[in-house]
This record gives C-alpha cells, structure tokens and sequence, in this order.
C-alpha cells in the first residue's frame, strides 16, 4: 500500500465555484455601473466586461476602466468616471464579504483530515499572490493548512502547468511526489503536471465545473464529484484507517 | 445679499469622521493579523503600522508588507505572510462595508439643498481617483451631488492646498469663485485657499475633529459645528428662503 505523506489542493473551482462566484461578484459590479448612470442593460454590460476580461485577462487591474473607454460616450453618464468604476469595485468587493464560501463538505473533510492523520495538508495554486491568499482566508480554510505548505504561483515565479512548481512545493514540504496527492479540478493545468512528477493525481470533476466535460491527455488517478469522496480513498488505497 | 451658484464641500473628515474610521479599519486589519498567528499585542502591533503610515504615506499600498518586513522573525508566525497580508487587506475592505457612513445629518442636509435650491453641489477632494469616488459612493451621497461638478486632486494633476484646485473646480462648473462656497475642515488645506480665490469658506469644526482645536492663518468666513448648521446660513446670508 503506498505511503501517503502530504495532501496539496487547488484552490479555484477544487475548494469553492470560481466561474460561479465570478459571474455573481461581476454581476453586482455591473449593476452598481448601472445603478450610477451607465445607460446600459445589464446583460449587455455583462458581455461588455467578459470581453475586457477576456483580451486583458482575469488579473488584469483596470477592467472597469477599459470597459468605459471602449463604451460609445452616448452610453456614459456625465459623472465622473472615477465614480462608476468605485462603484464597480466596491460591489466587487462586497460581494467577497457576503458571497465567498467553500464547497459545503471542504471544511468538515478537511477537520477530519487534519485531525485524524498526520498528513501535510497544502495548497499549490494559480494566481497573484495577495487575492489568492485572501481566498484562503475568506474561504475560512487556513487553519486546516500546514502554515508553510501553501505555494502561490505568483510568489514562487513558476506558473501552471510548469511541473516545477509541483516539485518545489513537494520538496519545501520535505516529502517526495510519490508521497503527496494533489486534488484539482484542472485536466492540464493541474492533473498532468502532478500525475507527470509522480504525484497522485485527483481530479475533483464536480457537476458544472469549468472542465467537468472534457477529457485530459494525462488520466488521473482519481475522480471525486465531490470532496468527501476523498475520505473512503484516503482510507481503503492509503491505509489511514482513521480518517 | 451674495449670490450663491456653487456648494462645494471637501470629503475626509469634513463628510464622515475619517480618523474615526481608519482607526476602526486598522485596528480590524490588525487584529485579523494577530488572529492568523501575528505574534504581538494589539497596541503593539497599531502602534508599529502607525509608524509605517507616517513613514510611508497614508496613500501607501503596501503598509502591511512593510509591517511584516520590519518586525524581527521571532514575531512572525510559520505560515505564509501572504496570508497575513491578506486578512488584512480584507478585514480593512469588510469595514468599508460595515462601517464607511456620513456625521448623521449630511444625507438630509444636502438632501433639503439639492431639492429646494438650483446650487451646484460638488466635491473638492484631496486623493487617489479611484479611493475618493470609492468613499462618495459608500458614503451615499452620489446622489445629491451635481454629476459633472467632482473634482479628486488625483485625477486633475492639482493637490490641495494648491488654490488652481479650487479654481479649476470653480471653472469647470461655470461659476466664479465668488459664487461658490467650500466647505472643509483643514484650515490650511481648505479654508486658506478657498478663501484666497475667493471663494466663501466655511470651516466645519466639528467635536472631536483632527483639526479642531487649531487655529489657521487665513480665518474663515463661518464656522459650523454640524453639518445641519448651514442651512441658516444659505437660509440668511445668501437668499435661499426655501432650503
């Protein structure tokens, strides 16, 4: 039976729905403009800003401003800009406040986890290094983390799918790959780079994530619907018998 | 009797207590620190972001990496500082939303003006673009304010207490100084060059305010207390029988 010795997580759409909280902060984002004189239907705006998105990408920090100055003036109030895109923003924000929480089982399994092995529990994630920490914390998962087993692509200046990355957080933790799982949602971007560094490979295909219908060029080891189905693996195909 | 065509009124601490509420949002940011593993006393660890605020400007995006920059490691817990930095950054955004609100009679006071009288109503602000218009729209009084007539000294390239601020605002929304009062209260920043162009000043010297207790050099034309207290004044000295 093979020896298991650190457990790693994805952070976007593996712990929460990403796609699904994107679309509900955007959308308050978008309505806010509107609520402030943007003389636009909300659909229309929402397809607007997923174009910026899409031609500037997701981290890109001025979004609200490039929607505007790619709008026709006729659709802009006479308010100062400044004000539409603080609108924006502030909806933005909030809605982390109210609306960011983890898949309903990810706490309780990974209390478990950390309470009845001696597992490393970590995070290997794609992202700047402060919003993906500040998802950590609002998802209220960090006091499940071994504290210095969270890597942060961004931070460490390796990107995914670069399997360097995988193997750095294996060796920070102090574990071989062979000894570490890795749960992700991503076919390419998370499944192939840790199955490729020997690590096992899960692939949480929840109903309505991003990926859940296509097929990777590398297969996982696993496939969980949803994350309590960790439990029975780690117990049957790892040998802890307590979890 | 003057003619009156412009109300203009300064934001921070004039609007709403700024002190008041950045002591509120740091003190939740630094105590959001200390709950992720910041090993020092609240005061303790005020008192050093205090410091980095004073050394680095108010405006500053990075105060909480400095914090943890400068503190010797053994203050410092195991875990990431991104996650430190993080809880911080959220905590201080959690209490714009709960707690950014204007001194108890501002809504109702620009309301009876907006609705009763044909003044312009703007701002003349000192700050970053986006953090300005981010606290008018908290702030809720968007909605009374006259759309084109919002000047953040960010946006126009001018800073207080530079008087083309106030005479750019002035031109911008067609009224000569003469006609507009400013209302703020730093005697050195708003009521000096106010009152040097031209301008009707009026200082609110409310309880409690940073600058209460100081005199400036330039005395303004009137002192209010609260924000209510200029209704009489629009009412007696400037013929705005209805307001």
């Amino acid at each position: 039976m093979r020896t298991l010795r650190a457990l790693f997580l994805d952070v976007d759409d593996t712990l929460y729905s990403t796609s699904e909280f994107a679309a509900v902060a955007r959308r308050a984002a978008m309505d806010a403009m509107i609520r402030h004189g943007l003389k636009m239907r909300l659909e229309d705006a929402m397809a607007e800003l997923y174009e910026v998105i899409a031609e500037f990408g997701s981290n890109y920090p001025f979004h609200y401003d490039r929607l505007l100055r790619r709008l026709p003036p006729h659709l802009l109030p006479e308010v100062n800009p400044a004000i539409l895109v603080a609108a924006a923003v502030g909806a933005y924000h909030d809605t982390k406040y109210r609306s960011l929480f983890p898949f309903r089982d990810v706490p309780d399994v990974l209390q478990r986890i950390r309470s009845r092995t001696n597992l490393v529990i970590g995070v290997i994630t794609e992202g700047l290094e402060i919003k993906q920490a500040e998802k950590l914390v609002r998802l209220g998962v960090v006091p499940y983390l071994t504290p210095k087993a969270i890597f942060i692509s961004d931070q460490i200046g390796i990107s995914k799918p670069n399997r360097k990355l995988y193997q750095r957080a294996c060796a920070d933790a102090g574990v071989k790959p062979s000894e570490a799982m890795y749960v992700g949602d991503h076919p390419d971007n998370d499944i192939a780079p840790a199955k490729e560094v020997g690590m096992v490979a899960v692939r949480h295909r929840w109903q309505g994530g991003k990926h859940a219908s296509s097929e990777g060029r590398v297969p996982p080891d696993y496939e969980i619907r949803s994350f309590h189905e960790l439990i029975p693996v780690l117990r049957d195909d790892f040998g802890l018998a307590d979890v």
